[in-house]
C-alpha cells in the first residue's frame, strides 16, 4: 500500500485549498520518480518543517534532448507511492504530460546565467525545460516551501525573479558510503563503471580543497579534468566554478562559489558539485579514504 | 486627495493576505500610468466583479527598446491616484524598478507565438518584457482576477501555460467618439496627426467587414495597407490576422480571428485590433461615419 496518488492539477488544488484554509504549511518535493535515498532525505526534511508534504513525480519531456532517453526513463508511480508510505508523506502528485502541457502550450521560462554555459551548452533547452516545469509545479501545488538537493541551484534565482511565493530549502547532496552522489542514473552503471564512479566525487572534493589553498585556478581545473579521464571516464562535459546563487560566471575568486562537474562514464552521464571558498565549507561533508584519493 | 499608494511588494503582500484571509476577491488592473478613460473603464469593470481592486503603475524598462523613449515616458503616480479616488479603487501599487528587477535578475518569460512576428519582429524583446513583468505583477499581487483591454491577448495563454492562479477578464477597447482607440500615446499627436489618426480604426473596421464577405485575404490586407499610407501614416509595421487566444498564425480562415495593425503617424506608433469571422463580431462596437470612411 502506498500513499494516495493525485493525477490532476485541479484535484490537487482543491486539496491544497483545504489545507491552506486551515492555516497549515505545505511543502513540495519535486522529483522525476524512481525515488532513492537522496529523495527520501528531502521528504524527511520537508516533513520536519511543514504540516503537509506533496511529492511530485513528473518525467518532464521538455528536459530530455533525446526521445529515446525519455521513453527509456522508468515510470514508477506505484513503487514510489509505496516507498513514501513509511515516511508519512501525504500525497504523490503524478500529472500526465498532456495535462501539464495542454494543446497550444507556448510559454518558456529561462534563467539566463544558468542556461548559458554548463549543461546549457551540451543540453540545449534542458535548463529552460526545468525552469518552466518547476514554475508550473510551484504554482499548481501552491506550496509554501520547496525542497531540493544542493545541485538544483537556479531555483532561488527563479523564485526571487518571478516573485513566486515559495521558499526554497536546499538540502545537502546525499552520497553513497564511497562518496558517489545518489542518482537514479547510478542504476545504469555496469559493475566496473560503478567501481570507477566514486572517483568523480573524490576528484571533485580534492580539487575543491586545492582551490581553497592554491591560486592557479586554471591549472587545478585542468589537472582535475585529466584525473577524471584517467579514472576511466570517456568525456568531461565541464568542470567549472560558478556563483552559488544563480550559477553565473564569477569574475573574482575567493567569494563562495560552487565547483560543478558533468562527465560521461560509458553510456551514463554523472553530475556532482561542491562548495569552495566558503567560510563554512561543505568539505567536511565527505572525506575520501586516503587510498582512494591517491 | 488620491487613493493610497503602495510602493513595495512586501507591503502589498501583507495587505492582500488580510483581504484573502477574509475570503474576499481581489482584482488587479495592470497599467503604465498616465491613466485615461480606457484604463478607468477597466477599473470600473474590476470594481463590479471583485471586492478589492489594485491598480498597478509600473513603467517597465524591459518593454522599451529605446532608452530615450523610456526616459520620456511620463511618471504620474499622484495624478493617477487622484483620478482613481472618485471611482473607489482601493490601492495604487507603484513599485520601483530596482525592487521589480533586483540585482542579478536573470529570468525571462516568453510566450512563443506572440513573440514571433507582429510586434516581436519590430520590437525585439518587447513581448518577453511584457510577459515577464505581468507574471511578476500577478504573483506579487496574488490577485484572483486581472482586467485587460482586448489588445492584450497573450495573457490567457500565459496564465494557462504557467498555471498562474488568476482569471483573465478581457474588456472591449474604449474609443474616442471618432473611433480612435484610447491610448496615452494619443497625447503625443500634433493637431493634424490627431485629425488623421481615426482613419486607422476606420480602415481596420472596414477591412474586417470586407474579410467577413470576401475570400481574397491577401488583396484585402494589401489594400488596407495602401489605405493607411494614403491616410498620412508613414509606415505600416504590420496588418495581420492572428488566432485570438495566443496570437499564433492561422492556417485556415473563417475561424474567429483578430485583425491587428500597428502603424506610425509622425513620431507616434499607434496600434489597434478588431475581431473577424466571429458569430458575435465586435463590428457592432463602432460604425464609422460614411463621409470619413469614403
Amino acid at each position: 500500500m502506498g500513499i494516495p496518488i493525485v493525477w490532476t492539477a485541479s484535484e490537487l488544488r482543491s486539496i491544497v485549498a483545504v489545507w491552506h484554509g486551515d492555516g497549515l504549511k505545505v511543502a513540495v518535493v519535486p522529483t522525476m520518480g524512481a525515488l532513492h535515498e537522496g529523495h527520501l532525505s528531502l521528504v524527511r526534511a520537508a516533513l520536519a518543517r511543514a504540516d503537509w508534504v506533496i511529492v511530485t513525480l513528473f518525467v518532464n519531456p521538455k528536459q530530455f534532448n533525446s526521445a529515446a532517453d525519455l521513453i527509456a526513463y522508468p515510470r514508477t508511480e506505484y513503487d514510489d507511492a509505496a516507498k513514501l508510505a513509511p515516511l508519512g508523506a501525504h500525497i504523490l502528485y503524478a500529472p500526465d504530460a498532456a495535462d501539464v502541457y495542454p494543446q497550444g502550450f507556448a510559454t518558456t521560462v529561462s534563467v539566463g546565467a544558468v542556461s548559458e554555459g554548463l549543461c546549457g551548452a551540451f543540453r540545449p533547452g534542458h535548463f529552460d525545460g526545468v525552469a518552466t516545469v518547476v514554475t508550473k509545479l510551484f504554482l499548481q501545488t501552491g506550496a509554501d516551501q520547496a525542497f531540493f538537493g544542493e545541485k538544483d541551484f537556479s531555483m532561488r534565482r527563479l523564485v526571487r525573479d518571478l516573485d513566486i511565493p515559495i521558499k526554497i530549502v536546499a538540502c545537502p547532496t546525499v552520497r553513497e558510503d564511497d562518496g558517489l552522489a545518489m542518482s537514479s542514473r547510478n542504476a545504469r552503471l555496469s559493475g566496473a563503471e560503478r567501481r570507477a564512479a566514486p572517483r568523480l566525487a573524490q576528484i571533485l572534493f580534492e580539487t575543491a580543497r586545492r582551490l581553497n589553498c592554491e591560486v592557479c585556478i586554471d591549472r587545478v581545473l585542468d589537472e582535475a579534468r585529466q584525473a577524471i579521464l584517467a579514472a576511466g571516464f570517456s568525456e568531461v562535459e565541464y568542470i567549472e566554478l560558478r556563483a552559488p546563487e544563480d550559477l553565473g560566471t564569477i569574475a573574482t575568486p575567493n567569494k563562495p562559489a560552487r565547483l560543478l562537474v558533468a562527465a560521461w562514464l560509458g553510456q551514463t552521464r554523472l553530475i556532482d558539485n561542491v562548495e569552495v571558498w566558503s567560510p563554512q565549507s561543505s568539505l567536511r561533508g565527505y572525506i575520501p579514504a586516503a587510498a582512494d584519493a591517491a
